[in-house]
């Protein structure tokens, strides 16, 4: 069977033999393997609990595809809310037709990302519509993840708190666009698409107040909500951002703003001015860290403004994503 | 704002809006409104876990519609398994120019079904991809439940149980195809789609061995699956199977076998003969399970094969269901 065919998804023969054949075989696991309508699972006292979906395109980029990336963006919404992902639901929406080494390659990326996340995917489903009523494959992965003593949200931002970034910014969106639109750089721009919860694990200390990984929206958005919710202001200085020299040129080249861009492997962090450094430390010492900096630091004002320092020394105002220049990102 | 734009799955400032006036407005609960990446939730020792995602065509049917059946789906899939439904996960894929009025009765029945459940829908996510790229909306949810004492499972089944249903086999699939193809019958079909946890919670008893909600395969693949699982034979009386007249009507007009039908809103229970009866009057004091029937026994036989006596005596395998005969019933 070299292509997906409706019947793959009627609950009947067809769909069995895709469980064995495929997900079984690379995802088994004694949680899957229960093959129950629901599986059981050890649990805790608290849990956090994310879902997504994701409809990226092309399926395969640079640095990733869907399928890593459904991992790593559940497994990060839970672990930059102090949680430790252990859990993922895996649920596959495929059109008929869709080549069957296609959804292999992906499925065999969900597993090697799965295992260096450190978590299991415990069940699943799968759904295949006719030709032209889907684009490929859309996936929902859902997290459960135990939560820690790491007290972390929006909350707990105070105005004098820096901002640290993990690395460069801008690096998923411009791969995305690029491959979208057949731009070549010198250096090709490769997505950070990973999983985050080790490299957290490395640079958390106590005095880390807040965290999010600035995905669809990028930087500014995030910023933007946060300071919203914790209502306070906070000041960006243009020049401490980091950007690889592709993303830097292709922004140049295209009128992008770095800040909007959409990232797979960074995480915002608002952490208390005495642990500051010693967090920036941590992060540069593990390998999706290396790059991290200061970008800016938090400031009294209830409007919750987000503002840019310029080179030139000017300020202004940035707010949230304003309509949607990148559809589909992931 | 009265169609779907892209700009709704941007993360940035419409995602926002959509969030506020809709999800928040129907949905809101204190999980829900934590507005975090992930939410924190009070868990238990066991948890059960189940992930489904709904893509049936036509978005709005009899008796139900796309978000009535997302949440359905879901929460039986844990009543089932003897879990107690508690959170639902939610996540959005949506087609460019969906009507905002036809997504706002879809959330409407969404919140609806979720209270009549008992379940918070305690977080979200929705991506909007071009047009022609969906076909209007795919839901998926993901559901967490508490486990119960309850000891059910096909490890559980032994020679000699009776197979009960809660009512007449195959209504949603009727509906479905009655829907898409224009098919009239003198009294139209409703879909069964409910959800369970309150019939379950009414019935059940020590001595229930095994749930299933038959859906998608309907009743004969359910059944392949438990015999096979279980390393048992079952034998149906096809007399037994409670039909309703338009139904059976349907089935004989396009040569239809209801036992492959979907259902949305009925339990196949295997249970110990010594409660059965108990069990079943249990079934039919209940609003959801008035026209329960017996439909079979458990035999020995380790090649997992499910019989069925026609009425005229004879006896034949009834085997999962090949193909596909009615893509997107869920």
């Amino acid at each position: 069977m070299e292509r997906i065919m409706l019947a793959h998804g009627s609950g009947g023969r067809l769909s069995h033999e895709l469980v064995r054949t495929l997900f079984q075989k690379y995802l088994g696991n004694p949680y899957l393997d229960q093959m129950n309508d629901a599986s059981l699972l050890p649990g805790r006292e608290q849990l956090a609990v994310t879902t997504d979906s994701f409809v990226v395109s092309p399926l395969f980029f640079r640095g990733g595809n869907i399928g890593k990336l459904a991992v790593c963006g559940t497994v990060n919404d839970l672990a930059v809310s102090g949680a430790i992902p252990k859990f993922l639901t895996l649920a596959l929406i495929l059109e008929e037709g869709l080549p069957m080494d296609e959804l292999e390659r992906v499925i065999e990326s969900i597993a090697e990302t799965a295992t260096e996340a450190g978590v299991a995917i415990v069940c699943g489903d799968t759904k295949v519509v006719e030709r032209g009523s889907a684009d490929k494959i859309f996936i929902n992965t859902t997290g459960i993840g135990y939560i820690t003593d790491r007290l972390v949200g929006p909350e707990q931002i105070r105005p004098g708190d820096e901002i640290l970034i993990t690395g460069t910014i801008g690096d998923h969106g411009i791969t995305i666009l690029s491959e979208r639109e057949g731009l070549e750089f010198q250096t090709p721009v490769v997505s950070d698409c990973a999983p985050l919860n080790g490299l957290i694990d490395a640079f958390y200390l106590p005095g880390v107040k807040c965290m999010r990984d600035p995905t669809r929206g990028g930087v500014a958005t995030t910023l933007n909500e946060l300071a919203g919710q914790a209502g306070v202001s906070m000041l960006l200085v243009e020049e401490q951002f980091p950007l690889s020299p592709s993303v830097e040129g292709a922004c140049e080249m295209l009128g992008l703003e770095p800040l909007y861009l959409a990232n797979e492997g960074k995480v915002l962090v608002i952490v208390a001015p005495e642990v500051a450094e010693e967090v920036l430390l941590n992060m540069q010492a593990h390998p999706l860290g290396r790059n991290a900096a200061r970008i800016g630091q938090v400031q009294e004002g209830k409007f919750g403004l987000v503002l840019l320092e310029t080179p030139l020394g000017g300020k202004r105002i940035v707010g949230m994503l304003e309509g949607e220049h990148l559809p589909r990102i992931c």
